[in-house]
C-alpha cells in the first residue's frame, strides 16, 4: 500500500460538509423552481460512448473530451505504425469511452433514443457533473456541475418568457436584487449583417461581437477585418455597437434598420412577442436589457438568446441560453426545436459568498449536541436523543466521556446551535441544561419545555 | 457529425424522470436519517490519481478500475518495447487518473489529507456514483451510487448502535416491516478460528465462511480443507455453523466456546455493550439476529459487523457495515478507528416496486396542467398561471394552442393531477374550470376557491 501524501488531481475540488450544505442549498432553489414551472429531472451516465461526443464540440472541444481506456489487454490492439501515426487516431482504437462534455448533447442523445415515450413538449431539467480536460485557473475546473433546463417540441414564445421568469426566480429567491437579464436574438444579428452589407456573414459575426465586452470595440473591428469583412461593413456596424437605451428606445430604431431584413423582423417579432407576454406577468427583481451586441458563442441558437449579469460584482454572466432549432438533428432527428438555459453554480456561489447572501443557519445540520459526562450521563441520554430526533430534532450525543471542553469545541466547529448539558444534578431533577451556543445564554427546563422551545426555534 | 442512432455505454443506464423522483424519494429519506444523526455530508470528485487508488481493491479489483487516458499526446510515451511488456506496466504511462471504485478510499484520503481542519469523531455521509468495469449482468452495473455513513476517530460502541437504529429508521421510514439486521464481530470470527485449532486463520475463515449462503456447507468445508485447514478443524467447526437461536440463547454458549480467547472475548463484550445501549433505545421494525456465520468479504473490517436482509423478498443484503481500525493507516495516518455502513440504492428500490411501497402521489411534480385554447385564453391564462405558482403549486401553461386532446394525453403521460380548462365562457364568468384527472370531476370555482380547494389537496 502506498504511504504517499494523497492528493487529488488538478482542477477538481473536494467539497467538504460547510461547501456542500451551501451548494445544496442553491441546488434546491433552483430544482425547486424548475419543478414548480413543470420541469422534470433527468440523469445521464457520467460516461458517453466516445462516438456519441465526438464531433459535437468542435476540433478544440473534441481534444478536451476525457476518454477512458478499454478495460482489458488494450496494448495488444497497438501496432507500430500507430505509434507514429500520433495519439489522434490511436484514441479510438483503445478508447470506446468518454466523460460527459456537456448535459446537452447527452439530453439530445436521451430524446432520439427515447422519442416514443417521451411526453412532447418534453420539459426537462438535469443537474449534473460535466467534466473538461482545460488549463485549470481561477474559477476553471476539471469537475463542475451544470444545471440546465429545457424544453423541446415547441416553437412557442411562452417558453422564452418562462426562461425570464425562472431566471428572476432563481436569482430573487438567493436574495439577489440587483442583476441584468440581457437578450438578443440570433435573428437580429443576421438582419444587422445584412443590413451592414455583410449577408450570411452572422456566424462571423456573432464571434467577434461576443468579444466585445472583452477585448472592446477596437479588437473587435481588428478581427472583423481580418476574416474579410469590409471596411465600409465595419463602419455601418459602429453605430449598431453603439445602441441603447430601453427596449421601448430600441424597438423602433431596429424597425427602421432592419426593414429590408426577413430575418431581422423575425427577430423583432418573436421579442415583442414574449414582452407581451412578460406585460401579464410579474418579474420580481431582474432588469431587463435588450442588448444587440449580446451574441453567445454557440453556434447552435437559432432565435432568443439570454445571458445575466449581476451588477456591481466582478463576475462573468451566471446564467444564459437559447433557442436552438435542430439540437437531435445530430442525431439523425431534424425538426425539434428546443430552448434551454442554465446556471452557473460556481459562481452563484461566489457571488452569494461576495455579497452575504447565504442565510445564517442554513449550514446547521445537527440542532443539539448531547454531551458526554460519564457512563451514567450517557445512558440517561439515550431516550433524550431519541425522543428529540423523534421530533425531528436533529441531535446527536457526543459518543465519548472526554473533556467538556472538547466537546463545547466539537459543537463550535460544526456550528451546532444548541448542547444539552446533562449531569448528575440534571438527573435527579429532570430539568435538563439547556445551552444556546450563539447567546452563551443556559436554561434548567424539562423534556418537553425543551422539544417546545427548539421547535419554536427551529421553525421561526 | 454523426447520424448513427445513438446508445449508451453497457452497464450503465438513463434515469428518465419517473425514476428520478422515485430514486430521489430514497435518497432523501437516507439523507434526512444520516442528518437527524449528526451525519455531515462530503462530495469528493468523481477522478482520483490512479495512484490513490491502485492496490486497494486487490489485484481484481485493480483490474475494474476505469482508467482516465492522459491528455495531450500521451502516444509519444509509447515505446516499442511497452507494446511487448504489455496493457498492465503500459496504463501508467499513459493514465493518471481514475474513476473512483468505491467511496470509502476516497474518504479516507480526505479524511487524511484535511485531519488539521476536521471536527474529530468526525461523521460523514456521502451520495455518490461509483463506476467498475465489471462485467454487466441483471443488477450489476458499470455506474452505480453508493450511500455511505461513517464515523472515524472513536472507539465508542454507541456508534455501532447508531448504525442499527439508521438502518432500522430508514427501511422504517420506506415502510418495509418485514428485515432483519444480522450482526456478527470479528472477534468471535477470530475467537472460533482459535477455538476450532486453527488459531490466526480467520482470514481465511472469513473468506469461506462468507460463501455459506450462496454455495452451501459442504462446499465451504471443501474449500477450508483446500486452504489447508485439518480435517479436525474443520469437524470442530461444524457445531458452530449449525448455531441458532436468538442472542440471548447464543451468548452464554459462545461465553464456553469462546472462553479461551482474548479476541472472542473482546467481541462478546462489544456485543454486549451495543445491545445495553440498544435497551434504552427504540427499534421500530428491524429484527436482530446474532450470525456467528455473517462475515462480510472486506478484510480491513475488526469489530461489529452488519448486514440486512429484507425478509420473503429474493435479494441480497440491502445494507451493511462494520468497525475498521486502520482505513487511513494505508494513507500514511494510523491508528483512526471508524465504523460506517451502506444502503443499496439499486436494491431497496427493487424491493419497494416489489413490494409497491413507493407512495402514491410522490411522483407528481407538475399539479397543475392549464390547457391552451388559444391565444386569448392563453394570456388570460397567464396571470393565474402566476398566481398558482406564487401558492407554491407547480403549475405549468400548455405552451401551444393544440386539440384539447393531445394536452389531455400529456397531463396523463406526466402524471398531472389536475387540469384547469379555460374557455370563452371562463373568462366570461370568473369562475374556471378545475378537472380532476384521477376521479374525471370537473368543478367550476373562482381562483381564490381553486387555490384552497388545491392546497388543501396536496397537503393531505
Amino acid at each position: 500500500m502506498s504511504k504517499d501524501k494523497p492528493s487529488i488531481p488538478k482542477g477538481t475540488r473536494d467539497f467538504g460538509p460547510a461547501t456542500v450544505v451551501k451548494r445544496n442549498y442553491i441546488f434546491s432553489v433552483i430544482k425547486r423552481t424548475f419543478e414548480k414551472f413543470g420541469f422534470l429531472p433527468l440523469e445521464t451516465p457520467a460516461m458517453e460512448n466516445l462516438s456519441v461526443l465526438t464531433g459535437k464540440y468542435g476540433d478544440e472541444g473534441d481534444q478536451l473530451i476525457f476518454k477512458i481506456l478499454n478495460s482489458g489487454d488494450y496494448a495488444s490492439k497497438i501496432t507500430a505504425q500507430d505509434l507514429e501515426n500520433g495519439s489522434k487516431p490511436l484514441t479510438p482504437k483503445i478508447s470506446e469511452k468518454a466523460l460527459r462534455y456537456d448535459l446537452t448533447v447527452p439530453f439530445a442523445r436521451y430524446v432520439v433514443m427515447n422519442r416514443n415515450e417521451v411526453a412532447f413538449p418534453f420539459k426537462r431539467y438535469q443537474i449534473q457533473p460535466v467534466w473538461r480536460a482545460d488549463r485549470p485557473q481561477r474559477g476553471r475546473y476539471r469537475e463542475f456541475y451544470q444545471c440546465d433546463a429545457d424544453v423541446v417540441g415547441t416553437n412557442s414564445l411562452l417558453c422564452e418568457t418562462e426562461i425570464i421568469l425562472m431566471m428572476d426566480e432563481v436569482l430573487s429567491t438567493l436574495g439577489l436584487d440587483d442583476f441584468t437579464i440581457k437578450f438578443n436574438h440570433r435573428g437580429l444579428l443576421a438582419g444587422i449583417a445584412e443590413a451592414i452589407g455583410a449577408n450570411g456573414r452572422e456566424a462571423d459575426l456573432c464571434v467577434a461581437i461576443d468579444k466585445l465586452d472583452k477585448i472592446g470595440q477596437d479588437a473587435v473591428n481588428q478581427e472583423l477585418l481580418q476574416k474579410g469583412f469590409t471596411q465600409e461593413a465595419i463602419t455601418n456596424l459602429q453605430p449598431v455597437l453603439g445602441l441603447s437605451g430601453d427596449v421601448a428606445d430600441l424597438l423602433p430604431q431596429l424597425d427602421t434598420l432592419l426593414q429590408n431584413s426577413d430575418e431581422g423582423k423575425r427577430g423583432l417579432q418573436d421579442i415583442r412577442s414574449m414582452l407581451s407576454y412578460l406585460e401579464s406577468l410579474e418579474v420580481k427583481q431582474a432588469k431587463l436589457q435588450l442588448d444587440v451586441t449580446l451574441a453567445r458563442g454557440l453556434s447552435y441558437y437559432t432565435g432568443c438568446i439570454f445571458e445575466v449579469k449581476v451588477n456591481n460584482v466582478q463576475m462573468g454572466s451566471i446564467s444564459g441560453g437559447g433557442r436552438y432549432d435542430n439540437l437531435t438533428g445530430m442525431f439523425g432527428l431534424p425538426g425539434v426545436s428546443g430552448v434551454g438555459f442554465s446556471f452557473g453554480v460556481d459562481r452563484i456561489f461566489d457571488v452569494l459568498e461576495e455579497l452575504n447572501l447565504f442565510p445564517e443557519g442554513s449550514q446547521t445540520i445537527t440542532q443539539v449536541l448531547i454531551a458526554n459526562f460519564d457512563e451514567a450521563s450517557m445512558r440517561y441520554s439515550l431516550p433524550v436523543l431519541q425522543a428529540l430526533r423523534t421530533m425531528g430534532i436533529s441531535t446527536e450525543l457526543y459518543p465519548d466521556s472526554t473533556k467538556l471542553k472538547k466537546q463545547m469545541t466539537y459543537a463550535d466547529q460544526k456550528q451546532i446551535p444548541f448542547v444539552l448539558l446533562i449531569g448528575s444534578e440534571e438527573m435527579e431533577t429532570s430539568l435538563l441544561n439547556l445551552r444556546n451556543m450563539r447567546t452563551g445564554e443556559q436554561h434548567r427546563l424539562s423534556l418537553t419545555e425543551i422539544i417546545d422551545h427548539l421547535q419554536t426555534y427551529f421553525s421561526a
